[in-house]
This record gives structure tokens, C-alpha cells and sequence, in this order.
């Protein structure tokens, strides 16, 4: 990996985020939590949603205009464990990082909480703000949904996008279960790493405007044809991923008080949901923790196809890998260190990484 | 169809199914609940979850006591939006019924209901829970937890059951979304149905225990390889599938107060979980249902590959079949008939259908 680029530490590469941030007029707080999302996805090792996209999506948006660095967030609550929130297009994280909260608050004193934010922006990986309801021994949840890119079984142009779900549950001694998926085969960015290593991709991830296979991920044309939702196609089950994919629109796009993003076009902005069920109101804390460890343990113990090293419960290679880049530092491809100096040389920050 | 068995009519179908479950003991009210959810289940053409199964599955585990007639059902509660249920081994139907019952009460006042439910049993399909939330205009959820059957990615030894999820969110004039999938790439009655037919059933939908596919139904063992998860393998997503079986696994088995199936082997028992969410406790409902029948409407009208006649949106087709056999009434299998004669024999009631 270092041939490829270098190792940097957490925390400079904290307030390195923070700094060149706060110089495209992120408030010092905001551009803090915004950095600090940003390098807990790099340390699990989603490196597809961490620093990389700092320049190419955040400062870019931020001095296009198209993220707000001044939101004036509202929230709307009907009903006690219930509420929307308008983004007012902020930063996603900031936007999610509050939506979270006020689930989390809410989940405390009714026992659950739920949140449908609307006129945010992308929010980086879910499962950071999913794992947010953790050190409460809440279950926590979070989705969003994304520009239409995947099909409908049976059709050939974008219906849903992505729509990336996550939830994570506590345990005791061992990792916590967090999953986080998207709702097609692959996520966009399997795409991007192909293209860039000049390698095909295999049959079942996409299909072109005539319904065949793409294998070629240059050929990959926004709108025309899609990515397949998960199941791939109707003999394997795909009408649960393209369901799976509608419901998150739905519980993004259309219960925060907007529509479904195949009718907003260009404009349909970034939603989410989020949601935090605390443990005790259902069961004692310990006990619930104790028996998630005891089932990862078995899980973990079952016998494994020849070549496998590991059958992993969700979340459990993402905490191996954060536990070695707690200690040894985040691996940067080169292409990322580049970017962030010239961030570092625009605007004028030192790039001490 | 009618060469293969006979059509049935609806109400005279659930007169007979209340009937037969009061002879083995079930009080009347429960019977009738029972019977209704069965006959709901075969008017959405969801065959594999109706009456078919009143004789095999749920007489036969009344007369063999792993059914419970007369369950002491009961409700702890330690917050206002969440509950626990006790299920005393009842009828799965009865208590899912009461159960999503309570989350829907929760939910009237509070905006969000949860129950978890331990120690019930098959409740049939879980899409007639999550929809018993529709007329209160709110979006509900259910699921189930199984027997183990489907492997880990990597593995070769089930880990979780095929763990059905099912949500059910509101329309105006169109029908209703309602996803009902199990998490696995196909639910066990597929290989009933190929076995029957004496078909063979494709690659990608179970391993046997070393590995290799399954394509002949009568050679699949219980506990030695299993079904794959949705996705099937790793390059297509199969940790995501897996991820769900688990997530539902913990929300029913061990959010319920147990611990996961994995632990429990055969006493394992069934383990459910519902929700609902009052729409209007996030946006006005009105507005809400507009929007998703402006969704439906544009997916639906989205360009189809060759030989593909409609783009469903999850409960479409199950609703043109409902309306179907609403009006001219419900095919039964002859093998179906049957059964459904020997148990009006053996219970000395009319075969009146």
C-alpha cells in the first residue's frame, strides 16, 4: 500500500479535514464533525466514502454552492418519537449528525426514534451514524437515498438509486454488528475502481439500455440501462433488493415531506432516515449484549469452504481494520494525497500529514 | 388451474378453516383470526403461506402440543413506544395479530410502536401483519425469525433462517407497497414446489455441504450445506442477504429476550417483530399518498425489456391477483382439496366449499 501512496495518522488527518474545511466557511464545529465522520469511515476501511471525497465532493460542492455552510436546519415533531428535518442543503454529515442526535434523544425517553430528514446533501458512509446509537445501547439505523442508477427488474432505466441502508446493534466483547449496504449488487464506486484499474467487471452488476450485460465499466451511461438491485435478476431474488431500494426512497424521499426521486430529476437533493431503538425497553442491556456476543462467536466458528480464512458477522472486517489503523495509521492512495495538497496549496493550509 | 383442483369462494373458505381449528380446541375468536389471515394470504396468490398449510403445519401441531390453544399471552412494557410479548406458544397468527395490534396502538399516541415476540410459532406471511397497519394510515413491519438454513458466505453449515421481513406503506388510488421476502435468495416452498414438479432448481440458490450447488431439490439436506443468502456469493452481494437474516434474527429472537437460533437448535422456537409509524406524525397524510401513487404511477410506465408485459412495484401483482379472486374465487390444488376433505372427515365437520 505505502508504493501506492502513504500512511498518515487519524488525528493530523482530523484537523487537516477541519482546517481546510473551515476555510471554505464551514463553522469550526460543523467542519470538526464533518472531519471527524470522514476519518472514522477511512479507519474502518470504506476507504470509497472517507477523505477521498473531501475535495471532489465536499469543498467542490461547498464553493459551487451547492452545500450550504450556513444551514438554518429545522426541525417539525407531530408526535413524540417522530420528526422531520429540513437540511436547509447543508453539509450532510452536520445535517445527519443532528438528525441522529435528535433520534438518539428521543429513542431515550420513548424508547424509540425516528427521523426523516429532507434538503440535505451525500452524508458519507451510513453506518457512522448508525454506530452513533451504540454508546447508548440503542440499535441505530440510518439510510439514504441517492440519484436514480438502478433499474426495476424487467426494465432498462433507473428507477431508485443506490440507496444505501445501515443498522448497527451493540455487543458486549466482541465487535458490534453494523451492516451497511447498498440496495443494488454493487454500490457506484465498484465502478470507479474498476475503471481506474482498467479492469471489467463481472456479468450481474449492471445491464445497458438493451438490457445486456456490462462488463466494461467505461461503458456505463448515467440513465441509460442501471445497476441491478441486489438478487441481481428476477430467478435470484432481485425484486427484494429493487423493494428494498423503493423503501428507502420512500422513507427518505417521500415521509420527510418531499416525493420519490424518479419524479424530482436534477433537483431531488439528498434525504435520509434515521432511527434508534434503545434496548432496555425491550430486554436488560446486559443480557441482550451478551447473547450478541455468543452469536457472532458461533457464527464465527463454523466451518468455512476451502480457501476462506473467516466467516465474518457484518461489521467484524471493518473492526479488524479499524483496530490496525487505530495503531498503524490510514493507508492513502497517491491519487487521494495528491488532492489534498493541492486543497493544502488553494487554500493556503499547511499539509502536514 | 381448475384441471389441476377446484375454485374455492373466499368467505366459505374461512368459514371451514374456523370451523376445523375450533374442533381441535382453538376458541372461536382466534380460529376466525387465523382463518382470516390464511384466506388473505391465498386471495393475494401467496399459495405457499394459505390454507395449505391449515392441515400439515397447524392442526398437526395442535394435535401434537407444540401448538398452544389456549396461550396466557403476555405484554411487558418498560417505554412508551415499545413492548414485549410472550407468546405462551400460541397460534403465531393470534399472537402476530395481537402483537402488531400493540405496535399499532403504540404508535396511535407516540408516532412509533415496536413489539418484539417470543415463543409464538409460524405465523404464515408476514405481509398481512405489516398491511393490518395500512387502514390506520401508518407503514408496518414484520418479521420472523426460522430455522437455521441458510449458510454464511464462506460457510457451509447454516447460521440463520430464511428470516422473512415484511413492510407495508400506504397508497391512495393504487394498491399498496408491500414487500414480503424472505432474506435468503429463495424461501424453502421453492424447492417444495420444484420437488412436486419434479423440476430441477438452478445454481445459486443452495450448497450442499461441500460447497458445491445444489440443482436437484430432493438431495438438499437439512443442516448439511443450506440455502444461500440473498445475493448468493460474495461477488454479488451475498453479505448482504446474510446481514439482513442476522439483523432480523436479533430483532426477533434476541431483542425478544432469548438468544439467536443459532444457540438454540431444535426448542428455538418462532420469534417475531413488528412496527408500525403513524404517517402523519412525519407529514401530512394526504400529501403522502398522492406522492406514492405519483411513484408507482412513473415506475410503472418505465420502458420494459422484451417478453417483460409490466414493471411491478412490490404488492402490484399480488393486488391483481386479489382483486382476481376476490370476484371469481380461489384456485386450490387438488392435493390442497384433498387434505382439506381428510380433515373435515376426521373432524366430523361439512366439506361444504
Amino acid at each position: 500500500m505505502v508504493a501506492k501512496g502513504s500512511i498518515v495518522d487519524a488525528r493530523r488527518l482530523t484537523d487537516f479535514a477541519t482546517k481546510a474545511l473551515q476555510k471554505v466557511g464551514v463553522p469550526e464545529e460543523d467542519a470538526r464533525i464533518t472531519a471527524r465522520i470522514l476519518v472514522a469511515t477511512d479507519l474502518r476501511g470504506v476507504d470509497s466514502h472517507g477523505v477521498a471525497h473531501l475535495a471532489p465532493l465536499y469543498i467542490k460542492g461547498i464553493k459551487e454552492g451547492r452545500i450550504n455552510v450556513k444551514p438554518q436546519v429545522k426541525v417539525f415533531s407531530h408526535a413524540p418519537s417522530t420528526a422531520i428535518m429540513d437540511g436547509d442543503r447543508g453539509l450532510g454529515f452536520v445535517v445527519g449528525h443532528w438528525a441522529m442526535m435528535e433520534a438518539i434523544h428521543r429513542a431515550e425517553t420513548i424508547g424509540a426514534g425516528f427521523v426523516a430528514v429532507r434538503n440535505s446533501n451525500h452524508f458519507g458512509a451510513g453506518a457512522y451514524y448508525a454506530m452513533m446509537a451504540l454508546e447508548c445501547d440503542m440499535i441505530g439505523m440510518a439510510m439514504t437515498n441517492t440519484r436514480p442508477e438502478v433499474v426495476a427488474p424487467g426494465s432498462t432505466k433507473p428507477a431508485v438509486g443506490t440507496n444505501p441502508l445501515a443498522v448497527a446493534v451493540p455487543a458486549g466483547t466482541k465487535p458490534p454488528f453494523v451492516l451497511d449496504m447498498a440496495t443494488s449488487v454493487v454500490a457506484v464506486g465498484k465502478f470507479q475502481i474498476a475503471r481506474r484499474e482498467g479492469k471489467s467487471v463481472p456479468e450481474g452488476w449492471a445491464i445497458d439500455k438493451k438490457g445486456k450485460p456490462i462488463t466494461d465499466p467505461t461503458k456505463r451511461v448515467r440513465g441509460e440501462g442501471g445497476l441491478l438491485p441486489l438478487g441481481g435478476t428476477p430467478k435470484f431474488g432481485s425484486y427484494k433488493g429493487f423493494g428494498l431500494g423503493v423503501l428507502v426512497d420512500i422513507l427518505c424521499g417521500v415521509l420527510s415531506g418531499l416525493s420519490a426521486s424518479i419524479l424530482r430529476g436534477e433537483k431531488m437533493g439528498t434525504n435520509h432516515f434515521f432511527g434508534a431503538l434503545r434496548i432496555d425497553s425491550f430486554s436488560p442491556v446486559e443480557n441482550f449484549k451478551k447473547s450478541i456476543d455468543e452469536m457472532v462467536e458461533a457464527i464465527e466458528a463454523l466451518p468455512t469452504l476451502p480457501g476462506v480464512k473467516k466467516i465474518y458477522v457484518a461489521g467484524g472486517y471493518e473492526a479488524e481494520i479499524e483496530k490496525d489503523r487505530k495503531a498503524n495509521g490510514i493507508p492513502l492512495h497517491f491519487a487521494v494525497i495528491q488532492e489534498l495538497k493541492e486543497v493544502a496549496e488553494e487554500l493556503g493550509i499547511e499539509y502536514d500529514l
